[in-house]
């Protein structure tokens, strides 16, 4: 590959992203090249746009294009529910689905020992304080079930115990449309546990 | 996903791309805003450079960063020796090899009277001058075995007959490492047509 220097940086670079290999790098490149001039500077302008004006929501730790983000500024929402994610790429995937109208708070990691992340390194006291402040009725664990994810939403359940508020944790089974047969012994094993009455 | 009309941008721009969907976009987004401030604009500006500084080469119709590709320039190429292809990228996937010492001819395309490509659509005419002013001993077809790839590469093959050219056609059959009871039908008929001596 060496006809362009251009193309060789551009697909170097491009093959650093996740998911992307230097194949598919190198078919994105040619896309990239076949495209209209004013498309390519645009591709180019929103991905340093984003990255120069996306902060972090001062309410919830997620990602917002001011102080706040507009999920907590929506006057709409429930408030009185707030689900915990480990980033807001979770945020974002459940709030694809459509279906939840409450508030998030991202805890920006899981507690993991090994990795020498402890409590205090991650955004848990100002959701702590939420619920101390009152009007919250209900705090969803919308964790990942890992190790890591049991820790923290146990430490997370703790913690707001004393306050009387309703702690629940995201259902953990088969995924649907998926077939017993191939599922993994972990999953089966929490599907069983986390049976409903019909 | 509301919260950040920037992210919003980014990812929608980013899903056009070929190969890459909604959930890798994001992905990538989320990626691209944890990188380096300099590392995103140098991303972006690896894109916008590649557009602007890529031109056609003029001898072989690949893609050069002049008027001549550094592959028609480089005095230590066999140059009695074209192999043609579709397209820029397959020359540099054959180039990817590091086994490929000849030069190149991007036809740009392939015969197909059904989207109302003809050969006058094509670069082909100069791959004909090229052979007809001498120096040229073989031509390699490095087409797709498409019914498109096939016409063309017998319309190449009948252009260069006068010219006393030995024109060959790359082997097609069973790709190293995969397995006989896996391939598809034309390919084995390919294999067994293009079988060699031993």
């Amino acid at each position: 590959m060496k006809s362009s220097s251009y193309l060789d940086t551009m697909i170097r670079k491009f093959a650093k992203l996740p998911g992307i290999g230097p194949k598919s790098a190198s078919r994105i490149a040619f896309h990239i090249l076949g495209m209209p001039r004013e498309d390519v500077e645009g591709l180019a302008r929103a991905m340093v746009e984003m990255k120069l004006n996306i902060f972090t929501c001062r309410l919830c730790g997620g990602i917002s294009d001011g102080e706040i983000c507009s999920i907590c500024l929506d006057g709409g929402r429930d408030r009185s529910v707030v689900c915990a994610v480990e980033d807001a790429k979770d945020a974002i995937t459940i709030e694809g689905t459509g279906e939840y109208s409450g508030l998030y708070h991202v805890t920006g990691g899981l507690i993991s020992p090994l990795d020498g992340i402890g409590p205090d390194d991650l955004n848990i006291v100002p959701l702590v304080e939420k619920c101390r402040d009152g009007g919250v009725r209900e705090v969803i664990l919308a964790l990942n079930p890992s190790v890591e994810g049991d820790a923290t939403a146990l430490y997370i359940a703790r913690l707001l115990n004393p306050f009387g508020i309703m702690v629940t944790r995201i259902a953990h089974g088969l995924p649907v449309g998926a077939d017993l047969e191939f599922a993994d012994n972990a999953t089966i094993i929490r599907s069983i546990e986390g049976r409903v009455k019909m």
